[in-house]
């Protein structure tokens, strides 16, 4: 196990009706709020009215129209509102998408230049505004913890940011706001949650089988329950532990004391940042190619407790270790996932382009579990275009 | 799952060395800190040293001494220590007993009362000193939570006390500074951490699969490890899965959602508080005693996923429940802990009077998994006088 720091101060209020704490818990920090959210669900589902009634007491300000995979022209625009407003706090009601966007805004508020420059170097983050979250996609993980994913579509870039001062004060996971997410979101949500783990569990840095056990249970927990939310939109016990798994999936638990780069992600944001996918959809459809293609007798003892330990498989190592590749896939396609790039609108055109992207724009070349170049990646791609046969 | 608020906000230097970062950790507190530590084990193995070296530039008043299952006149003292000497910052050194001292030490120079009375009321707590800490022992996760057991040997009572403005600043987590712990102490304190993931595992509280399966991960990761580091005293892998198992195993990950007495624990205090016992030590006799005799046709489904996700068994159910808990005491007997009362010097002489008191001084004959009455704990201490036979 590697050295590290682990610092989580969020303060998580889990369950439902917990939004009656959101004045107590906003207070400490102003009163004068910007309330940062997206394409407008919150109105419909009724979270929004909720919201201006707990905090009848409070100033909001609105930045509405966070898009999925948030543009750096609303955090422009964020920015800007806060400074001219002289916001206090700022509230991210939504999914990972817009709380990302909130942070590079709260961080953007006290820094000069244009805030698209913390994706080359987070080291330019020095303050930030205090944010709270209310959670309504059970997904990224942003809710408690420091990182955040931006697009630019004028250079097609998807870029991640980080700084521990983003970290939210305070996050309210109240499973019954994610009843309304579609099944392709809740599926696409669950998809990210496993990817996180995954991306963390392979991985070479010997002597952490505590890392790896409560990988393997997140894991299992979202295996077991996500056919549950798919079958039952309001089971509550199904969205609360996937609520629950995405916080703890990707805030240091699982990966600290590890290193490495995340292949999946690296390849992953590529497609969405030229085609605009859904995150969750394009790691699922690639993470089980990735396995098959840096499954090697190196790796095969990673992938041969993958089959044993997530999915209960016994048998030789080589069938074990595919048998765990296999039952990921049909997971995903059990669940509606389309799994092929075709199916999302992607055609062959770019793949040559976005493999050369993908090695530009990470580490995977030199830090990943399987260190991937550009052929690796196009392969990967290549292999995305059909349906996977075992 | 029940709703609940998850907020620690310890910061954790984790990993060989992460000493040099004590001087920056402490200094937001203060410059004058008591240095509060057990029987003189850390001047053996360098730490104390160390520590001085690195504090150069603090001002260190001293509370050595502090008992295992520690007492309450250790507080007192420690309370008039602070206020005679102004002190501004804390520094717990040793394991649970240190810091759990400590907690009380904080929280009761700003109380004007005695602080035994926290142990009846925690709601006296309504400020502390701050507080960090330096493991040395995997045991109690005092080191990342609100609580604390006090001794006070005048009553013969041993009792808990809590409050979220006791969790640590600050937490130095250096599993090298357990490589001296002896092979008894090192087995007792993983027995602890594994007591505290059944009590918390073994709840009827329905929806808690993330919980449930997080718990077990860190059970196999204790139940993997402590054997490694019984037969190589210095093998880092292991003593770092054990010392971040014992922080996880009681910060709220594992509880948060659920609610319950602590059957075993209510027990073994009892235990404790008459006899002096080792508490890890007096946990590993009581629980396998406790399993079978709260195995019923209702429990048995808990026992049997017991059985299976933590020891791996296959079969038939009551088969498998059985033999998990066989497991549980087999792998405590491999581990050299003496597993009767009698090898612990406890004579049937008190058992009665002890079983009276376990059920006056907690909540188990009406929240507990199985509420236990006066002749349950009486026949749990009874069965705990011979070695089991399966």
């Amino acid at each position: 196990m590697e050295n590290f720091v682990f610092n989580v101060p969020t303060k998580v209020y889990f369950g439902q009706g917990q939004i009656r704490h959101l004045p107590e818990a906003l207070a400490p920090y102003g009163s004068k709020v910007l309330l940062v959210y997206g394409g407008g669900s919150i109105k419909k589902n009724g979270l929004y009215d909720q919201i201006y009634q707990v905090l009848a007491d409070f100033e909001i300000v609105e930045l509405p129209g966070v898009e999925p995979n948030p543009r750096i022209d609303t955090v422009r625009k964020g920015v800007d509102l806060c400074r001219k407003e002289a916001i206090e706090v700022v509230l991210a009601v939504g999914g990972g998408s817009t709380i990302d966007c909130a942070k590079a805004i709260c961080a953007g508020v006290f820094y000069d230049g244009d805030p698209w420059d913390f994706t080359g170097d987070s080291s330019l983050i020095t303050a930030a505004l205090p944010l709270a979250t209310i959670l309504t996609l059970a997904a990224t993980g942003s809710e408690m913890n420091a990182g955040g994913v931006l697009s630019n579509p004028a250079t097609q870039e998807k870029l991640g940011f980080g700084n521990k001062i983003l970290i939210p004060k305070v996050s309210i996971l109240d499973p019954a706001y994610t009843y309304t997410v579609s099944k392709y979101q809740t599926a696409a949500g669950s998809a990210d949650i496993l990817s996180h783990l995954m991306e963390q569990y392979f991985d070479k840095t010997p002597g952490t089988e505590i890392q790896d056990h409560l990988a393997e249970g997140l894991m299992k927990t979202v295996i077991e329950l996500l056919p549950v939310a798919l079958a039952e939109a309001d089971n509550y016990d199904a969205r609360s532990n996937l609520m629950w798994a995405s916080s703890w999936a990707l805030n240091g638990l699982i990966g600290r004391g590890k290193s490495g780069a995340w292949s999946n992600h690296a390849m992953e944001h590529e497609l969405s940042a030229y085609y605009d996918i859904t995150h969750g959809v394009g790691l699922a459809i690639l993470t089980p190619r990735w396995m098959m293609h840096v499954l090697n007798e190196e790796t095969l003892p990673y992938f041969v407790r993958f089959g044993k330990n997530v999915w209960g498989l016994t048998g030789e190592d080589e069938v074990v270790a595919i048998g765990g590749i296999q039952k990921l896939y049909e997971f995903f396609v059990d669940c509606d996932i389309p799994m092929t790039l075709p199916q999302v609108g992607i055609d062959a055109s770019k793949l040559a382009e976005m493999a050369t992207q993908a090695v530009k724009h990470s580490t995977i070349a030199t830090r990943a579990f399987v260190p991937l170049k550009e052929t690796d990646v196009l392969a990967i791609f290549e292999a995305s275009m059909e349906e996977m046969v075992f």
